[in-house]
């Protein structure tokens, strides 16, 4: 049960945001901003996810690792299994040396801004990360530890099987995160 | 030196704030909701700023703590010290149980959304907190877990001088977190 009352049936982090409208834009608008917006060649829309599936998983929660790795599976390719191969063995995910090293500079700034150091940096400017690629890593990395805290922090339901987690990975992938949500029981 | 190129001599958060724009925004209007739209007579904007003073002096990051203490100064009374006491010593701290038991939930989300206890809920309750002030603390306490990451993850420059940060608690606490930041030197 979640520590505070929230609309019945609704996963993770979309019972708060529908209890508390007036927080929830600001909070999507942020995810579109990182994730969709600024999203780039150099640092593509599924990059992004997986950035955020990555650091939320590392925290240990469920739903956001859940719901952003069905996103990145949709825009990587479900078949391809790219999530769960860099969930299994970073050094050897099918991904860029480049990603590799922004998702160290996203572990790092999980457990504490004070934890990246110039030698990470450096090793991701070698591999072609540029300035935006860096503050992107760390707001996606820093947005998710708040993203994460927020959904656990209240004790929020969120689905066991996978499936429940398709339709919403296509759902973010394409159509975005609204600044008002629209409360859906799954 | 910040890991970024950023504008010289801004402070903290104001050097990458200054440098994206389009995050800027919904981080401002993050934290103008959850610090002072949101206050009440039952959480603050005082209390709320306390709150997020206490998360970043935790998380050791040096300019949001000294930032939002000199917000949470202007607010309380800065005569009153009631920043500095809760630093020395929460127990004996001058401020309302219910607000001390709200700071043992904001510092439990601080280390990770899963520390968060039905006790610490339950006592937060009976000292006569409700849903929303359960809610906006956790979001509080979250979102700071942000901006710390954000601001020490790019090594950014901050002001030792406690001095420094008089002004920015005055315009903070008066008027409030800016859509759109007008860069100046400190």
């Amino acid at each position: 049960m979640a520590h505070i009352s929230l609309p019945e049936g609704l996963p993770g982090i979309v019972g708060p945001m529908a209890y508390s409208p007036q927080t929830t834009k600001p909070l999507n608008e942020l995810a579109e901003v990182i994730l969709r917006t600024n999203a780039s060649e150099s640092l593509t829309q599924g990059e992004r996810e997986l950035i955020a599936a990555y650091v939320s998983r590392r925290n240990d929660c469920s739903f956001c690792s859940k719901c952003h790795g069905a996103v990145a599976d949709f825009l990587l390719g479900r078949d391809n299994q790219v999530v769960a191969q860099t969930w299994a063995d970073l050094d050897t995910a099918p991904i860029s040396d480049k990603l590799k090293a922004l998702l160290a500079i996203a572990d790092s700034v999980r457990e504490s801004g004070l934890s990246v150091t110039s030698q990470q940096i450096a090793a991701a400017r070698e591999l072609g990360a540029d300035d935006r690629d860096i503050h992107d890593t760390v707001l996606i990395a820093a947005a998710f530890s708040m993203f994460n805290r927020y959904v656990d922090g209240l004790a929020t339901w969120s689905p066991e099987d996978p499936a429940a987690y398709l339709g919403m990975g296509e759902s973010l992938a394409t159509r975005g995160y609204p600044s008002v949500v629209d409360p859906q029981p799954v």
